[in-house]
């Protein structure tokens, strides 16, 4: 989108800025921050992954050196999104062209949602990771290995089922349902293993959002390649007839995942529309796990710059509660800043109390729509000053919102809140666009006190308190009622000794509470947790809600259908 | 496997000779083949795809010069293979030491076979293409941009279906199933759609492998971008509720899927152990498609050699039969030779009438054995005659085998066929250990007559001919008797007015007729036709018998469970 005002103009696509940016050689572009052509892995001109051995040698180089972390989330975002990955693209941008040496960490596209509601989600506008195409489509095949991986645990585990059982897996005790990287509601509850004997045992499966795979929370939590292959072989598959665990090692399927894997875990450098290199790896749904990219990447990036802007998926109650929680815990990490990404129209969204959203409502709305969205950005601020780190506002600014609409933001914010915040014009500027942003971030990362940082929940806490604390003090929810078998499951958790790890709450995007109509700050409600089980590979407890969707459908107008490609490679619709 | 006698020697394995071997640039390596920098798009060091451009200029080049097409096919196989890309790799490279440019196009491994039974698909010993891991596993990702393009189009359809469905597709009459390269039998037969409203409509549904989805064979008859879009807009992917054809291009799925193909259509060049170019792209069933590589990497071949050597799936009368019938007619291509692979081993198989196969029986069996199973490879031979094309046997030597055993076939093969015959010690010599049958193979050539060539049948002929006459003609069957609603089927394919092209006959590999147990050259049965469905982009029709499978299933114990890698990366298990 462009904000000319000449309507003969035709209006450039993400793809048509992508295609008209001249790209560097990637070995070029990253000679400058540390990477020599023996330390890649290359995917065509543009696109390589980062060896082993030069992740090692980035890791020895952070210790030496500042590393400033900052965080971008987002308030409870419209299903069309607000900006998150523009916003992280752009100040990554716009901190270079400020004179600090800055990296780029962000999450690999699935192509679910690509192809479903999103399109691309590579960044947009002038604030693009490139080449946009090949992320936004296979990429390194990072995806597609654990899509492969997983599956073949899958079929591993019903091959052991149905020829001798000689595990005593209980078949309906299944814990591991199978995945792809394509969102089709059709195969969210299924029933497999028909056709008589040859073709496998009955029983209740589906299939997950590849995404949402525990696979890929633990390839974006592992150190390195033997870390990765310990934490897959104790994925917990299915239990036995005693109620004992069935490991992914106990089906003998560790080593030939961790193989599938063995490139996957090797971070992917891409760059800027200006020329700054950037990682893309890994992609976690943050509304069943952590929802950020690797940390091998973050490691790494800390090893090439002063700063690193990494995003968390969907609002900051998912994917920054996570971010804070379960990464930086496990990573070893502290945020000097987090950045909370707005726009007028999700801040309307939330005034219009509307669901399902109607952008044309949004539209002819105005002021007073904003005023009354505020409580929604207003929580999401408060929440994340709970952690101890400064918070900036970033509106991130579309082509049709009103100089009245966009003042009554920073006036909030500055004098109602007495938070930073700054106007973003990234998408349609880059780092132009993002100085004052970019300034901000730079000044409250100065400010920053590392030691005032703190988790929510110790994780030495019963699991239920861990459970209720992210309950209260981030959704504002009243209290958590145990439905289902919950209660049973946490009991089995602390009988089987994995109740001193992190919850990873698994809630609806689309409002802080578990009910996606709600919009605002919904108060007076209470949080319905229906199954809690153990992510053991990656090291966290996964706490259920009724709405959490871990396989998303297809729109009646899906994406897809208008996305086309000539004759010559041209592709069109993919933005 | 080695030769070796000191019993203190370990045997190295496909992956030690593979990493012993020093692999050149592949930029370097094709250089004097025609190709330049500019023509690669590269996946590390040692694999490129070949861009669509220089696959242009290639294919210029080609009318210009000698093309020498030899086939690779074998006699029916044991469950283990009997080395038909070995003996391709192996033929490639001895071709090359004899002072000739040859270049190989084999197909790309499946992942479910790889983690099934047979391990790796690249050749072995001195005779595989490099690098071995690569191709093995994700490769450039082709197989998995398949897998993808394919549940796409079932998301857009389930989508359509379930979300008012405006083309009226009739639950009970949808053609395209799911797909995925996994080898996971609880696949084959399942229900989807199931768990209320937001799950899609419930319907009886299944999964078939990759290698066996009608993209696959699109992808491997396309002759450009242009083509596969045209071919991919013409699939039939359900019938209405009045009987009409609902295609890819109804659901509007052409874009996206052509889309997520436009890398995986350009073929991939690797390198052998020997150090020449070798084309690995496409992998199509040849139980159930037409099981050849792609004819964009034959054409792009005859471009770069006087000879191109590639190989057809499983025994002649599955591959063979269709790459002379279906390829060569799309492809408007001539054999020049057919090599067709047997083993002492499989003479074995079938001399001693075994089902399922006993390999401890067959080391205990000796030159009888060997003598009672001529009468399979006689079948073979004979087959391959009737299409005008010079045929060599080629006995591919195993460790264990006897010289009286050896002279037995060779015998049998000059004096009682009159047909060419060398021993292949490609596996443990390479090119020196293919001297005699690279000689053989030349001589054929070189007496060829393309005049000679012809197809089996009229694809004019009605379909019921067509299929009578591969049954009787290859099959060895005394007729067809064609059941379920098979007649039904063809009289709607003419009314479709798709009946004037070539039928791919869908059959299991595991014997010549359509009993998997029958050894040998059965005599006195009748070929069982249950259904036939037109793969309209492929352009051709499936006559799918009883016993054909296209979702194959994990053993007891998967080659998987041996496979492992450590914390340097270092793969073993994978052959």
């Amino acid at each position: 989108m462009s904000l000319d005002d000449d309507p003969q103009d035709p209006i450039p696509t993400d793809y048509d800025i992508a295609q008209s940016t001249d790209m560097e050689p990637i070995w070029e572009l990253v000679e400058p921050w540390g990477l020599g052509l023996d330390d890649l892995q290359y995917f065509g001109e543009y696109t390589a992954k980062v060896k082993h051995h030069a992740i090692d040698r980035l890791r020895e180089n952070a210790e030496n050196k500042e590393e400033n972390l900052v965080l971008v989330t987002g308030m409870t975002p419209t299903p069309k999104g607000e900006g998150k990955t523009v916003t992280t693209v752009g100040l990554g941008q716009t901190l270079n062209h400020l004179g600090e040496d800055a990296m780029i960490a962000i999450r690999e596209p699935s192509l679910g949602p690509v192809f479903g509601v999103k399109g691309g989600a590579a960044g947009g506008g002038r604030s693009q990771v490139l080449p946009m195409e090949d992320i936004n489509l296979h990429f390194t095949g990072d995806l597609h290995a654990l899509t492969a991986a997983h599956n073949l645990i899958a079929a591993m585990l019903d091959a052991r089922l149905s020829q001798g059982n000689d595990l005593d897996i209980n078949v309906n005790d299944v814990a591991w349902k199978r995945a792809l990287d394509m969102n089709d509601r059709a195969l969210r509850e299924t029933v497999v293993g028909l056709g008589g004997e040859s073709g496998g045992t009955p029983r209740e499966d589906g299939f997950k959002l590849t995404a949402a795979s525990e696979l890929m929370a633990v390839l974006c939590l592992a150190s390195d390649l033997e870390d990765l292959k310990e934490r897959i072989s104790r994925i917990i598959v299915a239990y036995g007839e005693d109620g004992e665990t069935i490991t992914v090692d106990d089906i003998e399927a560790t080593g030939p995942v961790t193989m599938l894997l063995r490139d996957a875990i090797k971070p992917n450098v891409v760059q800027t529309i200006e020329g700054t290199p950037a990682f893309v790896h890994g992609g976690p749904f943050a509304n069943i796990a952590h929802g950020t990219n690797s940390l091998i990447a973050d490691k790494a990036a800390f090893g090439m710059g002063d700063y690193l802007v990494t995003e968390a998926g969907f609002g900051s109650d998912l994917g920054a509660e996570k971010f804070m929680n379960i990464v930086c815990r496990l990573g070893d990490m502290t945020p000097n800043a987090v950045v909370l990404v707005s726009s007028v129209r999700a801040l309307q969204y939330h005034g219009l109390d509307q669901w399902p959203v109607d952008f044309d409502e949004i539209d002819e709305s105005g002021v007073d729509a904003v005023e009354a969205g505020f409580e929604n950005l207003d929580k999401h601020v408060s929440n994340l000053q709970k952690f101890g780190v400064p918070v900036v506002v970033a509106l991130n600014r579309f082509p049709d919102d009103t100089e009245e609409e966009v003042q009554a933001v920073l006036d909030h914010c500055e004098e109602d809140l007495g938070v930073r915040v700054a106007e973003s014009e990234v998408f349609e500027k880059g780092s132009e666009g993002g100085e004052d942003l970019g300034n901000h971030v730079i000044d409250a990362v100065e400010e920053s006190d590392e030691d005032e940082f703190e988790y929510l929940y110790d994780e030495e806490a019963p699991i239920k308190e861990k459970i209720e604390t992210v309950a209260t003090e981030i959704y504002g929810a009243d209290g958590v009622k145990f439905t289902g078998g919950a209660l049973d499951d946490i009991d089995r958790m602390q009988d089987l000794g994995f109740d001193d790890v992190p919850v990873c709450m698994s809630k609806t995007f689309h409002s802080f509470s578990d009910d996606a109509s709600k919009k605002g700050a919904p108060e007076g409600w209470e949080l319905e947790i229906s199954e809690v089980y153990p992510s053991a590979g990656a090291g966290f407890i996964v706490a259920l809600t009724a709405d959490a969707l871990t396989m998303p459908g297809l729109p009646q107008r899906p994406a897809a259908a208008d996305m086309d490609i000539d004759e010559d490679g041209n592709i069109s619709g993919l933005f």
